[in-house]
């Protein structure tokens, strides 16, 4: 069988998601991909909201969605006084960014950065919507630079011939580091759990990480503590969905629990993005509780028999004394020392 | 709704589920239950060795299974000369005891009593396969009598109003410890990993406890560390496939990384079941690898696209240090203590 060996431009394909035109976002629908590719399309910004509280996107894809449900919003109200369309933003924004509770900080910023572009337009004269949409795709643009150094800085941890364990779906982040490794000549083989309920594991990296061109292996989430004590694994790393200022990681249930079982067993737990000062300390961060009903059910089939319930915390935290590191573009910092970063710039949003 | 209030009885149907009578031995299939209430019929020995290999029945279920197959074989026999049986009835032991490697060895001792009972008939000219039937019978009660004492033993390790969690299913464990805390008046949340790649935990173990009446909540198993962390778990318990001399456990892969993060979280682990002298050491126990396509797929739809890997150990390994404490008929004892539970009689199965 030949093997797709795709660039970057393939990869992004799974990232770009998001995009605004002809008065619609439409987002690829990552709950059903890769089985089908298929999107959704949404008429207004509300559908946009509702598209990221339903997890048609997930891990970065929000940010870029919501931006351009931004832009969408602005295309809504065209017609309206630029009073009544400021207001207008506003409340997209706060809808948009309210989506998800773990999140809402770092949306927050995204969408007001898209209000700077819309003042820009209003003092200028131009589209609205279309200097939204522009500034969207230039933030991209950044986060893209940004995460090529962190990829670069995280496979120099990589052996030449290794083994890594990876945790949900970091999507841009994962092909740059497997473009990167491809290109040292590095010889990697991945374990990747299947991240339960969604399967994103399973689903999303392991198809990322095949269409690359490595070995990889899906395993189940009760088996990463086995697989790092029997397979020599090197190193585990995550994305995250935040990481605070004062060194605790969120990101997807069960890195918790990977994390504790690495350090005891002695495997080095890196983690990729971008220390957050919208997030000075863990207890600004509330954990989204999720609809139990997914977690009764697997590929749409259900598990459980009627009466037991279900329980779906969406994100876990992870503490800095389980971290060996957290990769930046400016190098891998102690997560107790996370000023080390420097300020953020705005639309900062790296996972 | 009213819900269903059985007594022991209705739990141990879903144990009493391997029956040999009028040349065949049915054994319900817990792959689909309770979705589906249905039975493979084996008409001789092969087949149920075939049928304990695929994971027709699984956790305690291959003991009496197997035990039941000596009695199919010693009928498959039964017109052949007392040599020829002798020989037939050691090549079915054989057979029956490793269809499944982790636990071939205590397997091995369950036959063994079965052709210590042939051998009784034979000498009293009895009917072979009902002797070996008996026996089975026997040896099952037996081990009821001395689960109901470790449900005891356990029972007094709960709050009166508290929180567990379990891991896979442990079938007559579960359904007399809940007994044991209903007669005592003890209210339990109880928390159960659904267990992939087979879901026991969701369709097996969470069904018994809404069934004994308990609030029952299924979680992926990427969430037991979340759960011991935000919901005060006060005991992490689980049965076991073996308890080797030197204080080691050998349960459903993801017992160990459960208990590691139980041991970080000051959660103690309780482990039900019986040291076994078949297995001196872990140094002697090799873990089962299964087909890994099972781990691609979930309630029979594929999760992974074609050429990704999958990789499925049955069991895993939990080393004494991470043990609170093995709880047996005969008191709770240290795992780093085991020679005290004293010498094991013939069949000491209890799972």
């Amino acid at each position: 069988m030949q093997r797709p060996d795709h660039d970057l431009a393939f990869l992004l394909q799974y990232e770009n998601v998001a995009w605004y035109e002809d008065g619609a976002v439409r987002i690829l629908d990552r709950r059903r991909y890769p089985r089908t590719v298929s999107f959704v399309t949404c008429r207004d910004h509300r559908a946009v909201a509702q598209a990221i509280k339903d997890m048609v996107t997930q891990s970065a894809g929000p940010y870029p969605a919501a931006a351009m449900g931004m832009a969408l919003a602005a295309y809504e109200c065209r017609n309206e006084s630029e009073e009544a369309q400021r207001a207008y933003l506003a409340a997209a924004a706060k809808r948009l960014s309210n989506a998800r509770p773990t999140t809402a900080k770092r949306m927050a910023r995204v969408c007001e950065t898209m209000l700077e572009a819309a003042d820009a337009a209003w003092r200028s004269g131009g589209r609205v919507d279309e200097a939204i949409r522009r500034r969207a795709i230039e933030a991209n643009d950044r986060r893209y630079l940004r995460i090529e150094r962190i990829a670069k800085n995280l496979a120099d941890l990589f052996p030449q011939n290794g083994t890594i364990l990876t945790q949900c779906f970091a999507e841009t982040v994962v092909g740059m580091m497997l473009r990167e490794a491809r290109s040292r000549g590095i010889s990697l083989r991945i374990f990747c759990p299947e991240t339960r309920p969604y399967f994103q594991g399973a689903r999303l990296t392991a198809t990322v990480c095949y269409e690359m061109g490595f070995d990889v292996t899906v395993i189940t989430d009760n088996m990463p503590a086995f697989v790092m004590q029997r397979e020599h694994v090197d190193l585990f790393t995550s994305a995250a969905d935040a990481i605070t200022m004062d060194g605790y990681v969120v990101n997807k249930v069960g890195t918790f629990q990977i994390a504790i079982a690495a350090k005891h067993l002695g495997v080095p737990y890196y983690v990729t993005g971008v220390p957050d000062t919208v997030h000075p300390s863990i207890k600004d961060v509330s954990i989204e509780m999720r609809d139990p009903a997914f977690v009764l059910e697997a590929m749409g089939v259900k598990t459980a028999r009627d009466g037991v319930k279900g329980y779906y915390p969406a994100f876990d935290v992870t503490p800095p004394e389980l971290i060996a590191g957290v990769v930046t573009d400016r190098g891998i910092l102690s997560p107790f020392a996370l000023s080390e970063y420097g300020a953020n710039e705005a639309y900062e949003v790296v996972v």
